[in-house]
């Protein structure tokens, strides 16, 4: 990740600022706001504001006239009782507002969460940054056998700079050839002085998907753990995992009472269907249990074992 | 409207914070925060807390970098521009949260409103006040003879009288009733040691709907200018024409560029559709014009000649 | 529930049309379209309009040129599989519009589902019919004890019988000066021909929340089943489960594969936090455990042994 | 746009279907559904499924027990009047369901409207078609030198000949060495057996965004209208407009009347500003108005102008 020094003055600029406020703050995420925090190999996550605390969701949930805290004990108490039985408005009185700059293909992922306000940097109106996404050798891995839409093994080294190659070479061609139809330069400077441009909302059509863009995201808290329930979790593509672990962070530094009661019942935790439960009952019971009386398929036997760590079980 | 003394002490408490944060601030919006502005008999509105400025619209409408603000007149017409031409998004990147107290029947228009996050004092949960809502003399008017869902003439004195006497005693005896069949007074006592209390989730549907409620509704900038060009228009019932008066002046303490240019562009604004289009480009060029060869109805013709303060050409 | 004679032709009319269509159809619902299944005293829930069937979801999880359906046995497990994993945007292409009849007070629970489409008959336009719930001796229940927001034991006849005395006589009040005020009848005749009426958007205030509201409500399957699995639940009101209860039957008509993977993973599925995890390892495995040991809080311990019928281990 | 033989099968075979409904049917609309209509040299709309028509609008406006319509000539005139003062919520009570093949880059752009349900074909799980969108010459334009987000003049046929081989071959290019990256052609056939293919969630980071995707997209006909408002807007991109005309010739099939008031009120109408209609008003009056003492910029004052084709006060 690399800023302009303009945009490294405009960062501390905001940094530091000193306003006084009657609203509630949050010192541990005061402390990393409008940092660029690098995320893959060009883009980042920034934190520029917010709105709450935890005791903001107390103070919603109760309705009341004062701050939501009575005293931090019961304060958790019930933050841990509205997390447990899916009380959910309480959590979307507080707001976070992000700054992320991210490859192209993972923002069209990341976009299917419709809850957000996203004003994205618009390639019909400016010209892109020459940045595009590299995976590392090791992220580069074979599709999965058993899982189509996940990965398998790393690729060899030989295969793996093969196909670092490729995506290189294609990502700067394509990308000089953006500028050649622009008849401009990313810097803004023009190619060729008898020619005209392409207009900019047909030229962006020729760079690759793992250009980066960048937007403004904001949500509520609500929406943001729905967020990273899905995509900071195993199964998630890693290229969208590693920002929803920096965010994971930042909720941390914000909520930590919502963080540590989401990281127990929805991140840790898992569910178990109907036939599931008689299964488990009968395990504690210690009675006959097996999947041809389990009614549940192999995959899903297999699921359920794995979630309670029963590796012995798996069929 | 009365406040408890705790009330007031937990109100004042939170005014004499003073805590130093990175965030933008708006001073103007910070010197009523947390304080009730009364609505109606018992009503009130709260700011509870904010996210952004004006200068927040232009940040996320440029993606940039620092703070939105170059210089204000630059941001003034920016932001006229994304009123001007619905550029809707930037406007979704400042967020407001209220408190307000307000008699069921208005909270029951207001929720229409779908968009926003909203946490009501729960009438299964806990014991209402003994506050309920009656017009004043002037507010009791007449069912309009010309429009279904509007308000004619004002009741003479005497028919005034009476039907503030029906609405007080109702309102009064199904409070008390209410409080019979909770087996409770809304002070909490107990009413007859021997007897039980009727759950509270069924004991409230005794009450009337002039009861007040309130809630914590917590919304984006965008949603708050469509919630307030349709409730502080003159066409809304009286009733939330009052709350959405008074949060249209916190609108202008919190975004006085952004008020500026949503009284301009949407408030004080109208509609011309197709047909009216050639109607008044025929009347700027002194062409012969009238409903029977308008294609219009009567009162769409009245809509419009009223949109243009055109009273000699009603009809 | 009383339907007028012009109310039973209207639906009748609608019941014999005779439509062709390619679009696909499921004749278990056809059977019930327009029905009005009686809910409570004078509700109802009708199904208006249903778009797509168990094949829908396939064919666009599948982004498919023809029908979704392969076979059977295939597309079922595909449903279970996108249910069990949180897949939840096939199931948003399925929709479904229904007329209900209700009393005001579960409407405002009901109206909290934000993301369904509802026009509710209006009390500023017109004025509603009269009829108010009245619970039956059974569901009069006490306070809850235990739970605050609960229903405890039934009360005893005598008081059961003051309840719905004072129910009765102030529904009946309110609504004969909710005439008088509006000076008409409910059927629409001038009370006093010398006399104006009250607004009607005033005069609705005097109702009691026991009053009877209707609207058209459409929504999506997605978010019918989030619906139907809080408010078919055990701890849902008695008196919403009443509709919720008829809506699941409908569901069950609707798309019966979905239906089924809905009851075995949602409403008969239970949710494991992360600290349970490790209490149903412990006791699959015959080890020691016990609230001590555990992390959780009393309440936290009984709710697990529960969800697994533990009976023995409750404290 | 070319379809394979089972594709063509596929539509053929839905089309042939004849269900009978009690629903309310659009002979208009059913007579074109599951027709793949074109758009662009390699995109589709076809529209799947639809819920409602004109009268289910007015049933829902009037929460009525049977059909909305009581004569075509008073439904007309409600639902111009519900188009008129922006009750929107009748209008939600219709649903229509497209299947769309579409460029990557304004797939992007069309996903910012949020409101509709959406499954797009993943490329994660599946290997994208070989397609990729090429402008034909005459929509081959400069960048505008007045608007930054518009086109200007048309290139000179060198230029676009050049401009049509960059983007030819750079799509062709990608796209290969995607199969190579892959291991595997668009037609599933291996290309070396002694290889790994990388997984597809990172081999399609390689695709021009020129490349065709497809999703199954669904929205009530607010949102529709909505979208149709920005989207076959003359300031909308030529690529998305092709598009959006194509939904406007489904809409007007689907609800005629709706078409038509949404034509007047919507897409032909305009809006005037507070200070605009001063300045109407004095125009009509014959007043002497000059953008000095308007208020207006030269922009505003120009757009005004146009909006009234008032092409000799233009500045």
């Amino acid at each position: 990740m690399k800023l302009t020094k303009e945009q490294i003055k405009e960062i501390r600029d905001q940094q530091t600022q000193q306003n006084k406020t009657k609203r509630v703050t949050v010192p541990e995420l005061e402390s990393i706001l409008f940092e660029a925090m690098p995320a893959l190999d060009h883009g980042f996550v920034r934190v520029i504001d917010y709105m709450g605390d935890d005791s903001s969701i107390v103070q919603s949930a109760r309705v009341s006239y004062g701050k939501g805290t009575k005293q931090v004990s019961s304060d958790s108490g019930l933050i841990k009782y509205l997390m447990r039985h899916w009380h959910s408005t309480p959590f979307e009185m507080c707001e976070i507002k992000y700054h992320i700059k991210l490859p192209i293909f993972i923002a069209r992922q990341w976009i299917r969460h419709r809850t957000a306000n996203v004003n994205e940097y618009s390639a019909r109106y400016s010209i892109l940054d020459k940045e595009f996404y590299l995976p590392t050798a090791e992220n580069l891995a074979a599709q999965s056998s058993s899982n189509r839409q996940g990965r398998g093994d790393i690729l060899d080294d030989k295969q793996a700079k093969e196909v670092l190659e490729l995506l290189k070479n294609d990502a700067e061609q394509t990308y000089n050839n953006y500028e050649t139809m622009l008849n401009q330069r990313y810097d803004g400077s023009t190619i060729d002085e008898n020619k005209k441009g392409l207009a900019r909302e047909l030229a962006r059509m020729n760079l690759t998907l793992n250009t980066y863009t960048q937007w403004y995201w904001k949500t509520d808290l609500l929406n943001l753990m729905n967020f990273l329930r899905l995509r900071a979790d195993s199964h998630a593509q890693y290229e969208i995992r590693v920002f929803a672990d920096i965010m994971l962070d930042t909720l941390k530094r914000w909520v930590p009472i919502t963080y540590e009661a989401f990281m127990d019942y929805r991140v840790g935790g898992t569910e178990v269907s109907a036939k599931g439960k008689v299964i488990i009952q009968k395990l504690i019971k210690g009675e006959d249990v097996n999947i041809d009386n389990s009614g549940l398929s192999k995959r899903e036997w297999n699921e359920l074992m794995l979630a309670f760590d029963l590796k012995d079980k798996l069929i």
